[in-house]
C-alpha cells in the first residue's frame, strides 16, 4: 500500500523572506505601513479581549531569546524572536523572528511566516499608531537617533501616518547614518545627516531612539529635550537595557503598552513603581487622554508586545490569501483516522 | 540592480512530516527508539544544566495550546504543542506538534521540523527510559489502557528498550483497540485485545495508561493495581484532566519530571503538596533509588517535559545531517550589511 499525500489540513501556509519583500513592493511600503497602523490600533482597541502575558525570555551572555504568545480566543499567534546586539559584528542580524498563527479551536497551526521583516514594519507601525494620539499636532521633523535595521521603517511610518517631511539622522557611527540617507533618497522625505545626537534633535517635534547596546545608556540627557516634544523610545527593550536619562522621565508623560512587561525591559526600569505611567490602549479606547497641551512631553516607551505581532500575523494572513506569495509546508501529520498515527507511518514504508 | 539570492544564513533545515516518516524507516522505529531513550537519559543525567520552566499554556474551552523551551546554555529548543481531545470528532489530531532548535549565541533557528511524530516517539521513548529505573526486573507483560495515536509507539519501546514480549489492549472504543492490534501485527509482540481495564491489567507488569478526556476520570481504581506493578500514566498532562484514582497513589512510590510543571498538570495534581515525589533525574544520576524491591509500586506520572523534547530535537539534527531529508527554508531575513535590512528589501524591488 502506498502513502496517501497530505490532506490538506497538513499544509501550513509558508512565507519566506522572498515572499515577504514582494508582498511589500505589491502592496507599496507606505500603504502597508498604513494598514497595519490601522490593524494595530484595532487590536489595542479590543485589548481586553487578549490573553496576555509578558514574554518569555531565555537571556545568555549574548543576549535573548523570546517567545510572545497571545490570543484572541479564536485565533493564537506567537512570534520567536532574538536579540544579540554582537551579531552585526559577525554579520549576523541583531534581531530575527519568525511567526505563526494556529486556530484556537483546533490547535492546528495556520499560518508560518519569516518575521524579521514583518517586526521591522510592524514595530514602526506601532510608532506611528502612539504618535497619532501623542505627537503635537502638526508635527513635520523627526529625529531618528540610532540608524541600525529599523531606522528607514521608522520614518516612512511617520511620513505615511503623522506627516513626516524632514528626519534628522544621528549615529555613533556615520555609516549607518549614510546607509540610512542614501535608503530614503527618493522617499520624499528631507534627510539630514547630523553629526551629534544634540543637533539631530534641533527643531525636531519627533523624536525616535533606537539603539542596539545592552547596557544602561544615555542617548538622550535632560536638556536635549524641549518642552511639546514627543519621544518614542524604542531601544530599552530588555532587562538592564535603556536609553534615556531618569531626568527625563520625570518630566514627561510617559506611555506604554503592557505594565508587567514594560516594569521589566523598558525605559521605566530606572523608575520607582509608583511612577506614574498610562497604558496606551487606555488612550485610543479613549479612557485616559493621550496629549492633552502643546508644552507636555510625551514619552512613549515602547518594549513591543505580542498584540502587535499577532495583529501583523492576522494581516498577512488576509493579504496573502489568494495569491502565489507562501508556499505550503507538510508540517502536520494527518492520518486519515486521527488515533491512526502509526499506521500512517507503516503505509509510509513503501 | 537584483537582490542576491538569499545566504546560507537565511535558510533553516525544515523537516516535513514525509521526510520524519522517511527518516523513521531508514533509521527503523525500533532503533530510533532505542537511541531516543538513550538520549534522552543522556539529558536527564545533566538536567541540571537545563533553563527549565513549567511550559507555558493557553487555555481554551476546547483545548491548550503550549510553548515548551528550554535551552543547556549552547542550544535553544522549542516546541509548539496542543491538546484538544474533542478534534478526534472531526477528524484531526489530539496533538499536533512542530519544534525548533536555535544556537544559544546567535539566536538564529537552525532547525524546524514536523513534532507531531517526533513527539509520540519521544513520549514513548521517555517512558522506556523510566521503565528501565522502575519497571520490576524481567517484566514481560505490558498492559496499555487507551488505545490512540500514543499506543503503538508505547508498546514498540517497551518490546525495544526493556524486552516487553506481550501488550494487552484496552480501550472504551474497540474500534481502537482493532486499529492498535492490527497495527502491532508483525511487530514481534504478541498482542491480546481486552474487553475490560481490568482484563487488560491482568499479569501485566507494566500499566500504560493513555487516555485523552479532558477531565478527572478514573481508568484504573485501586484493586486493579497489583504489588510490584509499574504505572506509566501518560495521559493526565493538563489541569483538571487525571487518569488514576488517588487511592493507587497513596500505596505508590511516585516519580516525576519537573514537579513545578508536574504540580500542575499531572496525576499530583489530586494530592496534597506534602506528597512525597521523586524527581527522575535524581534515580538517573544516582542520587535517589529508582525502583527498590519487587513488591513496590513504582508510578511515573509523566506529563512531558521540554528537556525531552530537546533531545529529540537534537537527536533529529544529527540524524539528517547530510541526508535528503530536509529542505531549507528561506526563513531569516540576511542583508549583506546587517544594519542594511531597508536596503536588502529596497534591491528586491525588482
Amino acid at each position: 500500500m502506498t502513502a496517501l499525500p497530505p490532506s490538506a489540513k497538513a499544509m501550513v501556509p509558508f512565507v519566506s523572506v522572498d515572499n515577504m519583500m514582494r508582498l511589500v513592493h505589491r502592496v507599496g511600503i507606505e500603504t502597508m505601513l498604513r494598514e497595519l497602523t490601522d490593524r494595530i490600533e484595532e487590536d489595542f482597541r479590543r485589548w481586553e479581549s487578549f490573553d496576555k502575558t509578558p514574554r518569555i525570555a531565555s537571556h545568555s551572555r549574548d543576549g535573548v531569546i523570546e517567545l510572545m504568545p497571545t490570543s484572541d480566543g479564536t485565533i493564537y499567534g506567537c512570534k520567536y524572536v532574538n536579540g544579540h546586539p554582537k551579531n552585526v559584528a559577525s554579520g549576523l542580524q541583531t534581531v530575527t523572528a519568525f511567526g505563526l498563527l494556529a486556530e484556537v479551536a483546533s490547535g492546528y497551526p495556520v499560518l508560518l511566516t519569516e518575521m524579521t521583516l514583518l517586526t521591522a514594519l510592524r514595530t514602526a507601525a506601532t510608532s506611528a499608531m502612539a504618535a497619532r494620539y501623542l505627537a503635537p499636532k502638526g508635527a513635520r521633523t523627526m529625529a531618528m537617533i540610532g540608524n541600525g535595521a529599523q531606522a528607514e521603517f521608522q520614518a516612512l511610518a511617520m511620513k505615511a501616518v503623522i506627516g513626516i517631511e524632514a528626519v534628522r539622522l544621528y549615529d555613533i557611527d556615520p555609516a549607518a547614518t549614510e546607509k540610512t540617507r542614501r535608503n530614503l533618497q527618493g522617499s520624499g522625505l528631507s534627510v539630514t545627516a547630523c553629526g551629534t545626537a544634540q543637533a539631530a534633535v534641533e527643531g525636531a517635534e519627533i523624536i525616535t531612539t533606537c539603539t542596539a547596546d545592552k547596557q544602561f545608556a544615555t542617548i538622550l540627557t535632560d536638556n536635549m529635550v524641549g518642552r511639546g516634544v514627543h519621544l518614542n523610545a524604542i531601544g530599552g527593550d530588555c532587562p538592564g537595557k535603556t536609553e534615556l536619562h531618569r531626568d527625563i522621565l520625570l518630566r514627561a508623560d510617559t506611555f506604554v503598552e503592557y505594565p508587567p512587561q514594560t516594569w521589566i525591559e523598558g525605559e521605566i526600569q530606572q523608575m520607582d513603581k509608583d511612577y506614574p505611567i498610562t497604558e496606551l490602549w487606555r488612550v485610543v479606547t479613549g479612557q485616559a487622554p493621550g496629549r492633552r497641551d502643546p508644552t507636555q512631553i510625551t514619552l512613549f516607551d515602547s518594549v513591543g508586545f505580542a498584540i502587535e505581532d499577532f495583529s501583523a500575523l492576522r494581516y498577512l494572513r488576509e493579504r496573502i490569501a489568494g495569491t502565489d506569495l507562501y508556499q505550503n509546508l507538510d508540517m502536520i501529520a494527518d492520518p486519515d483516522e486521527p488515533r491512526d498515527l502509526f499506521g500512517m507511518l507503516q503505509r509510509a514504508a513503501d
